[in-house]
């Protein structure tokens, strides 16, 4: 099947959103939680987290200020805090809830029964469910002008994982543990671990 | 498992990097296809490929130019086109072996046996061997100054994919042509459909 430029431009804009968010392949699940000045918790799903380097350890997520994270965002802004949890198997249904448009002084925690977990003295709320999280400090956000949408960057402090994921050369089972991974918009899946392959020689 | 900061920063070199890469989750495996103004080809390997929306539809990828996607960052800088294969279960090892440190007028092609194909009159190489696979137009890079990165935008044009993963409402279904997804550096897995949610009301 070939769609042409024009045949996408031309899909009903709906079809469209599901077409073009299924081309990046499979994406990564996490609930971010953050909280604002007035200790209001808030959580909400992202698929857009991303790794950007080890060494510093640093985390981006791109971020639409205008639509349902607007929450987290301005939180982050304000208290340069937030957690990143991954979603697993057992919490994927109340994950995908908290994108629902709850208002600023409802929480995503209350209205899904995720429980809210504070460690370490850190300001901003983990999930208590997710068996890999850790706390972010927000670096600074680079503004994509061409469609309005905010590349978050941030440093990865404090990591905290299920024992059953820890491997022996860092590498973290993510398949042990449950973490699903988010297809298009909405479609969720396991996964099934192939291998492990060595470092590419020529 | 609590990993502090302090822990994390003394860890070995290889073990924090492994750390560090499973942290965001599952990531996309995408095979970039690009071509110098003297006709080399070339394919990279790339997990961090990600949506950055549907209207326009864009594509976004972080990219070292300093480490193995170096040509593939100045092809798409001289030439301003290339191509996003997903990588499926049957050319994993192919896709991953294009990480290795071939030289320019190497074709990573040649070196995989991964097949070149020339669709639409469009200048960079796809892989034929891929089965969801997409024309992009380079828009702007913008430079990460923190590690030295790049995130490269472009525009999605024309999109290839095979009729077994098209779904009546634009989604993709992504296991039916057995795209892999990568944690870590190195580990290759294919999905097991849990579910599509229906959009998150209150």
């Amino acid at each position: 099947m070939h769609f042409t430029k024009e045949r996408i431009d031309a899909l009903e804009k709906h079809t469209r959103t599901h077409l073009i968010n299924s081309l990046s392949g499979f994406k990564s699940a996490n609930l971010i939680g953050t909280q604002d000045l007035q200790g209001n918790t808030n959580l909400s799903i992202v698929s857009s987290v991303i790794h950007l380097g080890a060494n510093p350890p640093l985390v981006g997520m791109i971020v639409r200020p205008h639509s349902v994270p607007r929450h987290t965002f301005e939180n982050i802004i304000q208290t340069g805090m937030y957690t990143i949890n991954q979603v697993n198997k057992s919490i994927y249904k109340q994950a995908h809830q908290t994108s629902a448009r709850y208002d600023k002084d409802e929480s995503e925690f209350d209205a899904t029964g995720l429980t809210p977990e504070f460690l370490n003295n850190f300001t901003a709320p983990f999930v208590k469910e997710s068996r890999l999280k850790y706390s972010v400090k927000f670096i600074e956000h680079q503004h994509l002008a061409i469609n309005g949408t905010e590349l978050v960057i941030g440093e990865i402090i404090d990591v905290y994982v299920d024992e059953a994921a820890l491997q022996s050369d860092g590498f973290l089972d993510l398949q042990a543990i449950e973490t699903v991974a988010i297809t298009g918009l909405d479609s969720y899946h396991t996964s099934n671990k192939l291998v492990r392959l060595p470092y590419a020689r020529k």
